[in-house]
């Protein structure tokens, strides 16, 4: 691993969209697809074989001495948010090309073929859909939904792929059949602070956080604040406070799960000094890895709500507004990272990732690992999102080790 | 008492100022100088002495028989906010003015005198300011508060004053001396619904709530809601929640003694779906008619604020918004009251009024009493306000005779 090449590599690639406001490399623009060549011509000169798809995802391959064996792929995307960081994204993708690259310094031979896979249009800043590339890539996205999604001078998803030279109705090719990859890593910063506090150097993601979204509806009635009793009330903010507080303790009693609740939004009316609140909206977002432990927050939240309602005579109606289910990361995988970590002397700890990643889609396809590297107060999707090199370094080395593991390096 | 006299007399105030959205009798307006100059001219022809006091006070005299003695005053107001109802103040005029009508009719001689007073300037639509008229007659406002006073179209009060022909130079004139007034009695709607929810006739009125007012910054840490463990947060909303909560149950704890306690105002930052909130803010109002119970409700919140920062590392901070002193009613008036309740054969409770009045300034200098009859659905401010005819004439039969127990009927 040539730690000042990588260096080199990635302050070359953050020429590109760099201004004084952020990175501005938003999907399918000139300066992304500039990046996204960047890396290629990187790539072609080191001898790899590349390709573009047709959603513009570039997948670069490292012959296999079994070119028949499924590929051991790796990736992530140089796509950023509008005013975004140099690191979100980039990371992952520069860990990959210095793995490879290394592969050859050393004359290393793997059985099955590598790749690195730089996904287009993870951010949904432009189009407000993330992980397009990732998602095309197993079919988890058709023609139709992209049809709809205009960025926000508006322009269509379709007029964008023709500006890069891309043929929208071709999309179906991207996808990938199950028998085609062994196995996907990607690296990408924590965008926590939890391996910051904790001090420590790698995070070995179990799964992928999926959220599950409710609005909650509190019907009370509304009164004058100085003139009724408080034992003839139905206070609609009181009832809103309540399963807020019902919901922390619901995902507290499931946090060993890394299962987590939130009230982002409340909203009340009248909303005045002097009235009693009428009415009182919430919209909570239940995130975890694992499945069922989402499902008994949820339920509990669900009973407790009602209860709340039946107790304080209030009209309590819910709808769910959105729904994924997390994934989990393979756990094979984990433990050939973890291995690798204490053989190599980093400093781990394993984690659930609560942000979505390209990885979650890959996941859902085939056996896939994350490794997360440190932020610096946990900023992303920020202009001061920072990463020290020694730990991109760290990542790309573990990221090296590992993908030798997969892909079987060859002694002959 | 002559009820076709007292519902005529309705019909023609509400005249006055009656528009397609509702009654707009703004204080100082022509609308409401015409009612108060209709009531005048009732009086006047009733052989009353009358005079307006040098806010606009209309103070109407039944001469006793001993004019040296102090006034048994009743009276309340005709302006209305914005769009009102027909009944908030208009009852408590004509009610005190068919009991002195009802006097002459039926020749009846008071040792004390008896006076109407129909304040000015009750409702603070107009100048942002309640009950000027009253709080002018106990010298609870001065020039100074007053010359900053404007209205929507930015006229001040002082050209108010002078539009109607009064003098704001003269208004310390309109402060009557402690001894000038015996007793005070106001009839008002109750603008809520305790009475009609309990089906009675009468609320003979223990205090007048004031309102303490704060509001309480709640300082947490935003953070991401996928990224962010439970056990490692610091919700601001979380914190409001419970203070919003334990603000309820200091204030139910002292329901007893009619203390209310609410928070109608919510607002939090950054109020995303998927952002812990970082910041919340709430505003409180705290009632009751004993400055005793107020205060523990206030401690109570205030030192279970502390304990929610402290235990959930939130800064939490107050400030005290506006604060004023209940008063409550003259216990000895209430007795009388509640006694002619029972010989009238009139169903009544004793409550607070939630809601300021007249009644609240004079109760500061004066013994005092209010009497509230039943408000349809608890509204007031709005077209719709609406009290039953026998309603009012309950209150107005109920006045007139304790005004004779307060005047002291003579039987000479």
């Amino acid at each position: 691993m040539d730690r000042r090449r990588l260096e080199t590599t990635f302050e070359e690639i953050n020429k590109f969209g760099n201004t004084a406001t952020g990175m501005n490399r938003l999907a399918y623009t000139r300066e992304e697809r500039d990046a996204v060549k960047f890396i290629e011509d990187l790539c072609i000169k080191e001898g790899f074989k590349t390709r573009t798809d047709a959603c513009g995802n570039l997948i670069v391959r490292r012959e296999g001495q079994d070119p028949e064996l499924p590929v051991v792929a790796c990736g992530s995307h140089v796509d950023t948010v509008y005013d975004g960081g140099k690191y979100d994204g980039v990371v992952g993708v520069l860990a990959g090309l210095e793995a490879i690259r290394s592969f050859n310094d050393n004359n290393i031979k793997t059985l099955h073929p590598v790749e690195l896979i730089v996904f287009a249009c993870e951010e949904s800043s432009r189009f407000g859909v993330s992980t397009v590339g990732s998602r095309l890539s197993v079919g988890l996205l058709d023609i139709d939904s992209l049809s709809a999604m205009k960025d926000k001078n508006g322009i269509s998803i379709h007029q964008a792929f023709t500006d890069c030279g891309l043929d929208v109705s071709l999309i179906d090719r991207c996808i990938r059949s199950k028998d085609e990859i062994k196995a996907f890593l990607e690296v990408h910063i924590e965008q926590g602070t939890h391996l910051e506090q904790k001090n420590l150097e790698i995070g070995v993601v179990t799964g992928i956080a999926a959220p599950t979204r409710l609005r909650i509806k509190i019907e009370g009635v509304a009164a004058h604040s100085g003139s009724t009793s408080m034992l003839n009330r139905k206070d609609a903010l009181l009832g809103a406070a309540e399963i807020a507080l019902l919901l922390e303790e619901a995902a507290k009693s499931e946090s060993y799960q890394d299962t987590v609740g939130t009230v982002g939004v409340i909203n009340i009316k009248p909303g005045a000094m002097n009235v009693i609140p009428g009415y009182a909206e919430i919209q909570v977002d239940i995130r975890g890895i694992h499945k069922e432990s989402k499902e008994i927050v949820f339920n509990r939240l669900i009973e407790g709500a009602a209860e709340v309602g039946e107790k304080r005579g209030l009209k309590i109606t819910w709808e769910i507004t959105s729904h994924e289910d997390p994934v989990l990361t393979d756990k094979g995988i984990q433990d050939v990272i973890v291995s690798n970590c204490k053989t190599m002397g980093l400093s781990y700890t394993t984690m659930p990732s609560g942000g979505g990643h390209d990885a979650m889609n890959m996941a859902r396809y085939y056996p896939t690992g994350m490794i997360f590297v440190p932020s610096k107060d946990g900023l992303s999707h920020n202009r001061d999102e920072y990463t020290p090199m020694k730990d991109i370094v760290n990542g790309a080395e573990l990221l090296e080790k590992t993908l030798l593991d997969l892909a079987v390096q060859s002694t002959s």
